[in-house]
């Protein structure tokens, strides 16, 4: 591991040098600081941060990882030699705010379970570290403007981690169906779902905040608002959950909502934890935009149906994975001071919808939602 | 034309003899009965009657055009010449009762705007003729129900336009989905739709009833209806419908609808008058079964996903075309005394739901069904 990690540079506390005040002009500025990597710690270890984010930093150009930080040692040791990252710089939560002493660090990742986004992302900006956070972006809408305010105030960046956004698939399809290639957009639908097993933090409320639809269902909503631009008027969604399943005790199953946009475009949506979907479709006027996997890690796969030809559409392959560009844009914006396409209040977007989408199916109407 | 005549044996006069009273037993009646043809009389000269229905008598074991009812004397003599149709058995709409008087017709076909439904089939009935009315049922509950009374009081069968029920891909899609082939179903969706043209009587509510759900929409919850084989318990929709664009002055565009079976299953549906749509697709725990197209005239195709795997399923050609199909299962249950597996009641079941969809996307509420 010792070749990794001085490829890595890490501990050579150069990291902090760009950050130094004092350049001439602004513009100056951003341009040295592009040279440099965005260090990264990242906090849960997790199966999605350590085969999924971690494994990613070496494709990155901005960003490298130079922290970690779990609640379990055994995680530190492990990962912390496999990633070579010295003892230094591993953390425990008891130590989380002392992150604030550590200059290598510019960025946290949080990727802990739901409940404990705002908490952790709160103080994370208050140890003056710009914050890249899972999606949900939290468990409600309070802590979604909490956390804005607190990255707000610190002066630090606040991105959520919407990776499809990175995808470059998905970019196409957003091009592709907000362009009218296949003629302006009248419906959309957008299927999420896997068959959960048991036992998971997920399926606990208090950690989770929510079932299938705070898990993967988001995946549907937001491909709805990234695929129209749009923000939604109103929403009506119907629930069904078996409560006598083990699984559903606290958190919801199913959800199957409606979205209806400004522009008229409608968007019917789909979230399950007892059924596999990942897919979506836009439907314009003369013809259609299928994208199935669609908000999968790999393998996406786009098929066109325009005046009656449907065809596959392919893209050469991609310099930088999802996983890598997501990274590395939270570290282009550092470095050049611009806002992260998928900021905070893109998490707050989902999230006002989410509780107008808890609401109409418990209140079994539909849900206004006013910007 | 002659020799077609002569094939279909029009006016021989021997319809009348299977219906005579006081053969020896029921069984032997329903034996003998199975030996002739019923004759039917359509209702009704549009596109579909003259281009789908008409022509597709040829390839029916059970039945025969007999008569003819138009209120465009052209189409009497255009369409009376084609198919070998005494002008006995050219009928104006003045005349329709007279139908009474005419024993070589055994039903009548009624394929009329949707707001004439319900007259015409009572009409037919209080006539002594069977009726076979197209989807939409009517344009209201209680059309249905007057329909319904008037059959069961003249003693004869009523049965309503679903063809896909007689469609080899879409019976095989009910008997997948309902026992259990990609394990319990968990969600349907279904999408039907077409770019209407102006001009139409299907956009005059006076005549239509309704805008795309009457007409198109109703593929999609007819569907949901036969691939669970249950009643929802509740619905919600949302429309979206541009009233300055002149088309829909008077009747909606689209709806976006779910449907919460008492099972757990949910369908997410789509009707659309301004973009194309025609799929269903069945999602179980354990896969898939997608058809695209679903509900069209010819090519049916499905797909199914199993345990990982994605393949076509496909079979072989029918004896029997859909349209051919539904015109004999009504010559059948004439001659055997069954009940028509797209009963009224059948009708009367999509009717209640597209009332309590209209009803949900005015009142933007949920609307609960009962039986």
């Amino acid at each position: 591991m010792g070749s990794r990690r001085e490829i890595l540079g890490i501990g050579a506390g150069m990291a902090a040098a760009g950050l130094m005040p004092g350049f001439a002009s602004r513009a100056f500025a951003a341009e040295s600081r592009r040279d440099r990597k965005i260090g990264y710690a990242v906090v849960g270890l997790g199966y999605y941060a350590t085969r999924q984010i971690m494994p990613n930093f070496t494709g990155c150009e901005h960003s490298r990882l130079v922290a970690l930080v779990s609640g379990t040692p055994a995680k530190l040791e492990q990962y912390g030699t496999q990633y070579g990252i010295p003892k230094t710089h591993r953390y425990s939560y008891a130590q989380f705010d002392s992150l604030r002493d550590n200059p290598d660090i510019d960025a946290v990742y949080i990727v802990l379970p739901n409940s404990l986004h705002a908490e952790y992302s709160i103080r994370a900006a208050q140890a003056g570290k710009h914050v890249l956070c899972e999606k949900p972006m939290a468990t409600s809408v309070a802590e979604c403007q909490a956390m804005i305010a607190a990255c707000r105030k610190a002066g630090k960046k606040l991105m959520i981690g919407y990776r499809s956004r990175f995808e470059p698939y998905n970019r196409l399809a957003i091009e592709l169906a907000r362009g009218g290639h296949v003629g302006p957009t009248r419906f959309i639908t957008a299927e999420h779902g896997f068959p959960i097993q048991p036992g998971q933090w997920r399926l606990d409320k208090a950690l989770s905040g929510g079932g299938s639809m705070m898990d993967i269902g988001i995946y549907s909503l937001n491909a709805a608002r990234y695929l129209t631009g749009e923000e939604p008027l109103e929403v009506s969604a119907v629930e069904s959950t078996d409560r006598s399943d083990p699984r559903f005790a606290t958190v919801e199953d199913r959800i199957g909502f409606v979205l209806h946009f400004p522009s008229g475009i409608q968007a019917n949506c789909i979230s399950s934890y007892s059924s596999a979907h990942n897919g979506y479709r836009v439907t314009g006027t003369q013809g259609w935009i299928a994208m199935e996997p669609a908000t999968s890690y790999t393998g996406q796969a786009m098929t066109i149906r325009k005046d009656g030809v449907i065809a596959p559409r392919t893209l050469p392959p991609a310099a930088r994975n999802q996983f890598a560009s997501q990274l590395d844009h939270l570290a282009e914006c550092v470095l050049t001071g611009a806002t992260p396409i998928v900021s905070g209040e893109e998490g707050l977007a989902d999230m006002r919808i989410i509780e107008a989408i808890y609401r109409s199916m418990v209140e079994r109407r539909h849900i206004g939602l006013t910007a």
